[in-house]
Order: C-alpha cells, then sequence, then structure tokens
C-alpha cells in the first residue's frame, strides 16, 4: 500500500523472450520509477501476466499520455491491458438482503478510508438495512423480487446500476440469483461471496450440506459472478475449523466470521488490480 | 449453541474423586437435563474444572432454589462456582477510542443478535463515534483523558461503569490504560484486545516491533485485564501470515482482521461462561 | 497424554436424563479416578456419546472384572461400547505403495514411541520400501496387484491382516482399493488419506482436479474406509494455501506435509478411542 | 518448480529508477528466458531486491560466461549478488541430537528428490541415529560435547564441516550452540530450527515458558544462526492451536510436527535462492 499516487498497469499477453525488458524498459526510458511489480508465466497456456505500479510523478505527463504511447507497444505485445489511476476512486455498488455481517464490515472499512471508495448506492431486496446506510449518507434502493416480478426487479437493478457508472458490483450475502445480462454486461466485475469452500457444497444452504457430511471444516469463497451459479473465477478463499459439537446454525455464525474476511480480502485484490483472469482461473498478484 | 432457556454452572473445585458422579448426580435427581458439559483436571494444580448447561425446564423449580439447594454440595466439595440464566441478558460496556473495526464488528453482532447481550454505554475519550453509537439507540458518554485531567477521568469511567450494572467492561482497541482500581473493582470482567501476538510485542506499536524484528505472522491476544500491562490471563489468539513485502501500516490494516474476529470470540467464550481462571491461566471450554 | 496407565470408555446410547450420574457414579462407586472426560449429546439423533478414561490403579480390580461388572448398566442403558487398556499396544498394520511420505512420517514416530504401537507388518503393491521398512525390523510383504491378480491378491491381503491380528489397517497412500470383504470386516478400523479436501475432487488426480477448479487451498482428508470410495466418515482434515505460480507438481508436493499430518492426527485420535461414529458422520473428542 | 535446468540470480542493490529494465534488458538482448521473477523495492531501507530464473538452455553460453557479462551491469549498480544453476546440487550437512522428526523428514524428503541435494554427511553429539544415517548411505559423524571436551568439538565440528566443502548447514534439533567462529565463517548458510514463536520464548524449553504463560498458539521458527543465539534473521515461521487440556509433554509432541514442516520450508527456500537479507531480516521470494 503507497501513499503516494500511483498508476497501475495490470496486463496480459502471449509469452516470449524479452516482455519484462520491452515494458520496464519503456516505463524507465520516461524516468518512471516503479515501486512494485508481479510477473508470472503460466506454461501450460503460454501466457505471460504483470501488474507494475508506477509513481505517478515520476512521470512527465499524466496518465493520458502514458496509455497513449504505451499502445502501441500493446499491441506489438498482443496485450490486453488496463491503466488505472489510484487518485480516481472505483464506484462500487453493494447488494444485499437481510444479512448485516458483509455490510457492516464493508461500512466499516468504508468510514475508515481503509477502503478508499466510492459507494454510489447499496441495492436489496429487503429494506432491512434502508436507515443504517442512509445514516451513512448513501442512497439505499429497495428493489423486491418475486417470481411475478423477476423480469422488472432484473431490469431496475441493472437501471441503478447503469446509472451511477458502477466500476463493481459487490453481491454482499445477497440472496437472488442475477440475470444473464447483468452478469455479461458487468462480466469480471461482479464479486459474491459464497458461503462454502468452493466447489465443495455449490447451491443451497451449504453449512447443512457440510453438516450432513461431516467436514471438519468449513469455508467460504470469494469468486467473479458468471452465469452459472457458483462456477465463476475463485479469487480468493479461506476456511475455520469446526468439531461434532457445532449444530448447522453455529456453522451459520463462525462462517459470517470467515465470509465477510474474504470478501474484503478479495474486493480489494480487485479493486488495486491485483486479478487478472485466464479461462475460469485468477492469478492474483497479492 | 441452545435455543432453549438453560442454566450455566462454571465451577472449579480441589481434585479428588467422584466430583463429577457427585455434581451430575445432584441434577440427575431433580430430573435436570444436561445439554453440554465439560471437565477438566490440572493436575500441576491439583485443581478440577467445569463447566454444565443444564436445560431450565427439565428442573422443577427456577435457579434461586436450585442455587439454594447446590450450595451444600458447593461447600463440601470446596467450589469456586457461578451460576447463570441464558434469559438474563448480560450487561456489557464498550469502551473505544478512534479506531473503527472492533466497535463496528461487535455493534453488528448485537443488531442481529449474534451477540444477545444489552450494551447499557458506550464511553470513549474521543467523540468519533457518538453519532453511530447514538444512532443504534444506545447512551455514548464522551470522557477525555488527558495528563491533567486523568484522575478525574478515572473517576467518571468508574462512576459510568458502575451507574449501569455493568456484568462485563470491552476495551475495544481502548487506547487508555484503566486505572488500577478499576482492574480491581472489575477482576475478570475486564477484556482487552492487544495487536500482537502477545507474549511478543507487549506495550506500545506492536506492529512497528513486528516489523523491526522481521516476523512472518502477525496476531492479535484478547486478555482480562490487571494492573500489570498487558500480562492478563490469554483468552484467545490468532495470527494471520504476513511476507516482507508488508509494511507497518498494512500489518495494521491486515492486523484489524484479527483483532475484531479475536476479540468477539473472546468475548462470546466469557458471555458464555466458558472461560474460568486459575492464577494467569485460562480454561477455555469452547 | 497421560504417563500412568489408564482404561479408556468410549460409548454412546440413547439420550435420557441422568447417563452421565450413572456412568460417573458407578466409577465413584469403585474409587475409580477419571483423568479425562467427553461428553456429547446429539440432538438431533437423540444420542449420546462419551468417552471417559479412568486411573487403572484407583480401581480395586483389572478391566475383565470392571468389564464384567459394568455391563448390566451398559445394557441398561443400551450402550453401544468398548473399553481398552492403555498398556495393551495397538497392532497397526500400513499398508503403503510408492510414496515414501506417509511412511517415514509413521516410522519416525514409532521409533520414538510418539506413536506406542506395534507394526506387525508393512504390505505393499511395489517393493519400493523393502529395505527400510526390514530396516527397522518390521517384517514387509510384497502383494502385486495387477487386473488378472486381482482377487488373489485381495485374499493374500486379508489373510496377512487377519494373521496378524490387526486392530487397526492404515492405507498411507496405497493407491489400491480394497476388497469389499477386507472393508466390511475391517469396518471402522481402516484409515485412508485421501490427498483433497472432501467432498471436493473425489477419486482419482485431485490436485489435478483443484489445478484446474483454480482454488487457492488444498487439502487433506482422513476418514474410515468403506465399500463406496472416498465416502466413509471424515475423521480429520486440513488445508494449505497456494496460488497460481503453483503446478500441480507443486501441490502434490505441499499436499504431502499436509497428508501426514493430517493422517498422523486421525490415527492417534482412533488409537486412542476418541472417534465414535454415528451414521457417515464421527464425534472426535480431542 | 521448473524441470528444466536454469540458472538464478538473486540481488539486491540501492534503489533507482530503471533497474528492472537494464537487469532484464541484459537477459533479453542474450536471448534468455525468463522463468520466474520476483522484485521488492524496501522504501525504508531504499534498497532493491529480486530474484530471477533463467532458462539454461536459452543462453548461447554456460553460467560462467553470463557471469563475466553481467559482472560489469552489477557492478554499476552496486549490486550484491549471486548466481546459480539448479543442476549443481546444494551440499547441505545435517547436525542432529536425539530428536527424530526433523531427521527422518529431511531423509524422507532427500530420499525421494524432493529435496534434490547431496547430503555429504550427518554430524551429531549423540550416537542415537548412527545406524539409521549410515543406512541411508550417508557418513555420520559422532562429535560428543562435554564442558570438558567443548573446544576439540568446536574445532572438530567446524573441520568436518569444511572438509566436504558444505553450501549449507542444518541444526535439525541440534541441542548444542554453535562456536561462534563457525557462526561467522558460514554466516547466512547455518539455519535452525526454534521450537516456538520467536521473539516469545527464547532459549531453553520454550514450550514449558509457553505453558506457563497459557497461550493459545504455540510455534517455530526457522532462522539464520548468528553469534547471538536465538536472535538471527527469521526465515519462516508457524503456529499450531492448542488449549488448556495441553501439557507441556502434548505441546512437544504437536510441535514436532510444526518443527519439522517449517525447517522443510525454510530450508527449501534457502536452497533455491529465495530469501535475501537486509540487515536482520529477509526477504523471501516465494
Amino acid at each position: 500500500m503507497h501513499r503516494d499516487r500511483f498508476y497501475t498497469l495490470a496486463a496480459s499477453c502471449p509469452d516470449q523472450v524479452g516482455i519484462i525488458a520491452k515494458v520496464t524498459g519503456f516505463i524507465a526510458d520516461l524516468g518512471g520509477w516503479i515501486l512494485e511489480s508481479s510477473f508470472h508465466a503460466d506454461d501450460t497456456a503460454g501466457r505471460y501476466f504483470m501488474r507494475i505500479e508506477i509513481k505517478a510523478d515520476s512521470l512527465p505527463f499524466l496518465l493520458s499520455e502514458f496509455r497513449a504511447r504505451f499502445a502501441p507497444l500493446a499491441e506489438a505485445l498482443q496485450m490486453d491491458w488496463k491503466l488505472s489511476d489510484s487518485a480516481v476512486k472505483k464506484r462500487v455498488v453493494l447488494m444485499v438482503s437481510k444479512q448485516e455481517h458483509c455490510l457492516y464490515d464493508l461500512l466499516a472499512r468504508w468510514q475508515s478510508k481503509e477502503l478508499d471508495i466510492e459507494i454510489p448506492c447499496v441495492i436489496s431486496n429487503h429494506d432491512t438495512f434502508k436507515a443504517l446506510v442512509e445514516w451513512h449518507g448513501i442512497p439505499f434502493h429497495h428493489v423486491p423480487v418475486t417470481p411475478e416480478t423477476k423480469a422488472q426487479a432484473y431490469a431496475e437493478v441493472q437501471r441503478l446500476v447503469d446509472e451511477v457508472h458502477a466500476d463493481t458490483v459487490v453481491l454482499a450475502r445477497y440472496m437472488q440469483i442475477l440475470s444473464p445480462d447483468l452478469c455479461a454486461a458487468y462480466a469480471g466485475r461482479i464479486l459474491n461471496i459464497h458461503h462454502s469452500f468452493l466447489p465443495s457444497f455449490v447451491g443451497a444452504k451449504p453449512y447443512h450440506q457440510a453438516y450432513e457430511r461431516g467436514v471438519k471444516l468449513i469455508g467460504a469463497t470469494c469468486h467473479y459472478v458468471t452465469a452459472e451459479l457458483d462456477q465463476g473465477p475463485i479469487i480468493e478463499q479461506d476456511v475455520i475449523r469446526i468439531d461434532h459439537s457445532d449444530s448447522p446454525d453455529d456453522m451459520v455464525r463462525y462462517g459470517k466470521d470467515i465470509e465477510k474476511t474474504v470478501l474484503a480480502r478479495g474486493l480489494r485484490y480487485h479493486l488495486e488490480d491485483r486479478v487478472l483472469t485466464h479461462g475460469n482461473k485468477t492469478i492474483v498478484f497479492r
């Protein structure tokens, strides 16, 4: 975590000799000071991944100029790439239902600027947290979802997300499935926290499934949302030990502690452009 | 965790043959249904520890009558003992300074009744969280502490705690030292969260100490407060992995996640009478 | 862990008022000194589980007499029960293939008497470890398994296990499936270590499956063997963190460290009669 | 972990703009294929650290030529640097006393080539493991240490280590203090495993110290040996959970599992030149 303003380049390209040299040479020629850099070669895929933080005031011009000058090299290397500026706050929409733990946790991190983001709004299928959210000065939208109103609800959610130009959507224990349209429109930008150690216990009531199977650890998984339920690329996971004396209700309680921590970690990685995806897998440059 | 009302006996006594038989025999003779029971013999100390949950409606009378009937046996066994009733909410005073993570975390658990307690007031040496606390409907007392006003501040804190008949005081990252009088008056009932893996890094700025020593894991410790700083009986601890790339500021950020979790776990153990102390050590019947 | 000789009662029975009182009262009446005791009520199943260690020389007679006297109470309570004597070493047959880590680990624990057992023989479908095992003074049986000789091999393995009156069989990365007959004959006495966090990645090459799915933690599971592959009651599990830079080969290497630790822990729980089963689940009194 | 032969550059130098570009540019100009690369800037120290793996057959000449050509750039950057060849096995002397766990563990990893090293000899102040070590085909030297013979023993150990041209010395629970001369001669090449989570519980009987303090986790620390006891740079640490029911003997037993794992991990990092030191701290490029 750096205090000074910096630009982040996150990129991947087909592997070949000299990629680091070309990219860092380009930066060095401009006098760019590299604060942090990470590289990874996926041998199987023949693909190269990188993330580089450059101190903003070490460059003689702004990000737009840097972007323009870098583009030809990126093209030559056949790169997928993006550049971001630490001074531009990401806009993150939270979606919640009735459970409090992830919401309170994210609000606390936002309140203390540990998460230095904008939360343009919170969307929920219940009004449980309306007063709390509004007390924090954040708009709250109650969009009920019933079997009959599903289509309108889907549309309304997407309208609200579009309207605030969200960079990222966080399902902070939002207990509804999103529309395939929304999943497609925000691919790689919607994060969910699933309350099991995926791929175990996909779907509903994972703690009850875990209780039935008699596992000795339970977990939580932060992943990107895709149209296929609980199958998206995994960003972060963790587990907690349980034993025979723990009921499904106890597991729900223990699980909340890892859910909120895993979601917050995954979200931070995502917001800092530390997560690159390749197929259904992630490279996470922590 | 049981849904039905129950009474909890937490006790210790000199070890001898037949303790469990006598105590559980007494309960069985009254028709008492034992929900959960834990026993521990400390061979070195020659002392026996136990915790027993009895279903309230399995007994033919109330807790006061049970207490009166049990007293002679307790005396015969030279017991230190206490009985509590799951239907009587514990009264827990929170003390905070400027850091938000433990406070938000405890409020979330209280809001959702995961922590089924009363919070009669929050006391702070700063007014940072006045509005948040009051929004939750909880009285907030701002008691500034300066070198000159220390004595009055000590007295005022103790008056506030006494006034609400607190069962327990939680220092949720309260950055002042309590008066010896308060420590003595509430011995075994004041919990602190220290931001290191004690006994490493006692005192101020433990994360900076950890950074200097180059450790690979940092921790947090929930312990009872005694007059000697950071030396009280340890209730719960946990750690998180760091590496060379983490600055003291990063450690502060990571540390918050274990601090709040460790404090919440330790507090739960304490409130459910799962923590028995012996000298400077704890028996924790999880 | 106690140094003095002791007897262990491990039992379960239908739940009712007064079970602990009756059992511990019986022991106390004989002057029996309880070293350690654990109890668990499974509310859903209405079943009660217990494990009690009694100091041998606190009883006025031997285990056989204790067993005879306890039988009527056990019958009255409709107990499944067993009694064991810490002075009688368990006889544990190890089965291995070509991987060394679990074998070396168990031999080291046996050599130092950390595992105070007899190993009457090691059985393997390869002769890789013949010299090492024999150097330790333990008979080694090479029983190759081919599609054509499967039936004879099954029979030979069972003969060898029967011949030494094994209490327990440990599949220490034995890469063959046991015959249904052997599974049935030694039900609840054959332990396997599976190299995944079950129920994820059942079957062959779990680390490759984990690599494909992109999980962030890999695990190992010690479980009782039943006729259905990787479906038996889970005794112990643990996980280790990996990341995108780890190949399946790296996972195999990391995994070995948790496999041997989880197997050793599970085996210790089993040998000390700390594991009670109920349906497909275990109660582990650690 | 790569199968192909590769060269590893591990280096540090004063921080400035363009270091990565210069170093990787040099490599790229020779056609060098980078398999893995890690970089770290220590802002406080103003120092830059790196580790780069280059595929051997991507270079048009051998390591000696590469070394000669790289030297001028290294000098210009004021680098501390070393180059190693994955095809040259490191020579690792093990030193042990009477405890078996780390020795068996390292022998198992050596036997299976997981640790692809040479063990030119094992040195011990006891002859407990003479037969086991020799059975593996490794010379064993028994060098007793008594208060009277300390000086000769020190000299003999150093002679034995020198004689085999050891790259690294591993104190695998060797319970004697090394001579200051040996510590100085092999600075940064002697690894110890200390059975506590340093800096807690320096010195003798750390598990007994941990028991007295009532901690809830115990740990192990792999560190470089310096003349000051237990104060050298920390390479790796880990912890395991204990509770009130665990005696110091139990802790010793649990502790063995983390000691051997932490030592093996630290040793691997060291042997793969993943550990760079700066003052009393380590940079570990895992």
